[in-house]
């Protein structure tokens, strides 16, 4: 019997057939995105020395990271002293030297500080790799789960972020994620915004309010600009900006009267605008006008996504169909700077994969194919074996995922396999259908079978046969790639 | 300046765009071909519970695990009497409940234990994932790599072993490999040549001894099998096998007259000719005949790649360029047994992507798409910046990885740009382009230009402009798609 006490950690998953391939799906269409418009991939090691994460994700953060006991004889290094007395968290650093990556913003800025002199400047990079956190884990959140990033660094123009919304934009619509909004602000407004009350200093304490907008509503977010030491005035100058109606462009319009007090307002305006016209030149590809675009667009004065990083555009992804945002990123100037190089700005935004696929399952999503195998053959006549085997390789010769059934075990056994596994086609050759020179061919999912002339005989596969009428005039090959949507449309 | 300190743990890896480029290309092909099979992706976590892994590689492999402290307070539970005492040996399983995958062998038994009550056989899974040992790093040796495995437990017949040869065969020239060999042996073969010596108990020195065949010759391994006390009369016995030549169907009529005494060698040389029948029916779709398998297939008598895994069919992939093998696998009866679970046969191969990358990149196998984007639109001339992301997403559009330069630099610096990012083709806009309604592409590596009409007015893409000679008839679209190899022949 096998022993049932075999398990993995806390907070890990196994990934089965089903889920890897439903998982490649969505990172293979999303690097097909940034691949397009000229992003490359990046990948840096699990493991990074401790001191490269230690200090950069707070105390908290700190405490989260996984270490990684040095090997070899890791205690002879620790006194005798140091043994009685010291406490575990003095303790890490002298028997451990690495630790697992815990983000991959702070190894892409190492990576960035350590190849500065030879990186080619804007470096545009994707990196899509598993992290971990010691985290208590709960319901979606996990201690080992993919992030997937997306930068360009060394580049100021504002052409940088409209490619990043322009990505979004094409990657949910390719997933088909219905109802989702690209929300964009950029950091001066809100600190125009905020110079406009009587607490200007008191930045951060408005952004923390706002970014609870989501949970506590807009009397909530008042309630607590009180607390925080607002005043009422506060709250009626900051009453327009919650009252913001109409497209992106009437928006911009009407915040620029709004913040047009202010030098950081116009230059937040000014990029606001130029994004937009560069999103109006860079249209859509697959859906040729702007309007689709513009349509998912918003632009959300009271967006502000946490406090110290961004300092330019701030960009979030929600659908009214997911709690929580889909993805979220926007313009740093200081990439680098906790390894000592200052100056380095860039722009990114990440997918948070693990919300896509939870979306994407809910709702049935993802395509058939990315689902199972596409055909299998069975094997239970043993005559039509040597036939079988030349079949599944005509067809995987057009590209079709095909399963020969190994053993010749009975049809019934087979087919259950074949339900269990979701694969959509069977192919059964039995004696009749042999005998016939033909083959049967089983929809699993309608339940119908049909029957086609001999594919191994070329100058018979499209003949008819007048004797069967479910025979089909049709190619078994052309029928199953039009069935299985391979088919390209001309 | 940047702190140049910065550095990555020893015997890890940054993979940057090009080489992860190129890595992905490889692992593309060969996920292609597995899927083309009907084989599934199986993803397990990073971390196993220390209890799993530990004991099943020996003690030397134990030492080699990388393991992960516990989060938290530690050290509460370690006594004070084993603070001072332990050892650190005796102090691991105190801290530490988790640690990193070692291979993918057994958290794929783990796997399958764990799941066999629901599990779909026969099971066909492939898995590509990092798995971590703490060796001391060497030239191609690194702490961090990527193990590439091939399965299907549950099945019993040959025809799975064939399947795994057809896709060795299949993604080594997809890859361009040039002279590799896929060598097939047979455990069952060895055990009876075995059993023709004065010392058939001494199976596992003669295997250790044949193992070491491509390094010591065969002097070697005769004098190494003197020292283990075989005597010359076994040399003798054992000379025709060194000797074996031929095609493997001459080499297994050979066999079958020296093996013809024994139950085992007739029950492996049926296997043998089971499976050679099978890859004749297993035809290569993309070469059409056997004889292409074929030559380069060798039944190898003398191939043993250790001892105690594989119970049948062992096989290991070769090239006359490559030191080592870049590939090996088998057919072994006892997978999950060290989880409880008795008599799950399978059989499995492993691809050494390192080794294949690395004499990829010697021999200079990539193609140019694996490389780097494929076009860049430089952007120096102000009023042509519209114009320029204009196609820039047309070509996106077209599948061409396109990247517009953001920033309106000086060409010559962005030409830098995309001669160090190996960038084929450059889209050039100057004034007199511009006003001229003209394209001027740069074939980077040629260091030649052309000029074609402007893409945007679709009535004028065809256009010949007599004024100047360079200029193509064809539309720059389809000239790009030409030479980026793009164009799928029909």
């Amino acid at each position: 019997m096998a022993n049932l006490s075999v398990s993995i950690p806390q907070g890990t998953r196994d990934f089965g057939p089903k889920e890897s391939s439903q998982r490649s799906y969505i990172f293979n269409v999303l690097l097909e995105i940034f691949k397009r418009f000229g992003f490359m991939p990046l990948e840096t090691p699990s493991m990074e020395n401790l001191s490269t994460l230690t200090g950069k994700y707070g105390e908290e953060g700190d405490q989260l990271i996984y270490k990684i006991i040095n090997s070899g004889d890791f205690m002879s290094k620790v006194s005798l002293e140091q043994r009685t007395s010291v406490t575990s968290r003095a303790l890490i650093p002298l028997i451990s030297e690495r630790a697992l990556r815990y983000d991959l913003t702070v190894p892409f800025a190492r990576y960035v500080a350590m190849n500065h002199a030879t990186l080619n400047y804007p470096f545009k990079r994707f990196q899509i790799q598993p992290v971990w956190r010691a985290d208590r884990p709960q319901k979606g959140r996990y201690r080992e789960f993919f992030q997937c990033d997306v930068d360009t660094v060394g580049s100021s123009s504002i052409l940088n972020e409209a490619e990043l919304i322009c990505i979004y934009d094409q990657a949910f619509k390719k997933l088909g994620i219905p109802d989702f909004t690209i929300r964009v602000n950029n950091r001066k407004l809100l600190l125009a915004m905020a110079a406009l009350t009587s607490k200007p200093e008191s930045f951060s304490d408005l952004m923390n309010c706002l970014d609870k907008l989501d949970k506590i509503g807009e009397d909530g977010v008042q309630k607590e600009l009180l607390q925080k030491g607002f005043n009422i005035e506060d709250i009626q100058i900051l009453e327009p900006f919650f009252r913001l109606q109409g497209t992106f462009k009437e928006r911009l319009e009407k915040l620029s009267q709004l913040l047009s007090s202010s030098e950081q307002g116009k230059e937040g305006i000014a990029e606001m605008e130029e994004l937009y016209e560069y999103l109006k030149v860079l249209q859509i590809p697959d859906f040729k006008t702007f309007e689709n675009l513009e349509s998912n667009l918003s632009l959300d004065i009271l967006l502000a996504r946490g406090l110290n990083y961004y300092t330019g555009t701030i960009i979030e992804v929600v659908s009214a169909r997911a709690k929580g945002s889909l993805g979220g990123g926007g313009r740093y100037d200081n990439l680098t700077g906790i390894f000592g190089l200052k100056g380095v700005t860039g722009v990114g935004i990440s997918f948070g994969a693990d919300r896509i696929y939870d979306l994407m399952e809910e709702l049935n999503l993802f395509p058939p194919q990315s689902i199972s195998t596409q055909v299998m053959v069975a094997n239970f006549y043993l005559p039509a074996q040597k036939k079988g085997i030349m079949i599944s390789n005509l067809l995987r010769n057009k590209g079709i995922a095909t399963e020969f059934y190994p053993d010749p075990s009975k049809l019934q056994k087979q087919l259950k396999y074949a339900s269990n596994k979701q694969i959509p086609f069977v192919v059964i050759i039995g004696e009749e259908e042999f005998k016939q020179n033909q083959i049967a061919l089983k929809d699993m999912n309608k339940g119908e079978q049909y029957l086609f002339g001999d594919l191994n005989d070329e100058s018979n596969q499209h003949q008819e046969n007048d004797a069967n009428k479910n025979l089909k005039k049709e190619n078994m090959i052309e029928f199953l790639l039009r069935n299985l949507g391979m088919l390209k449309v001309q």
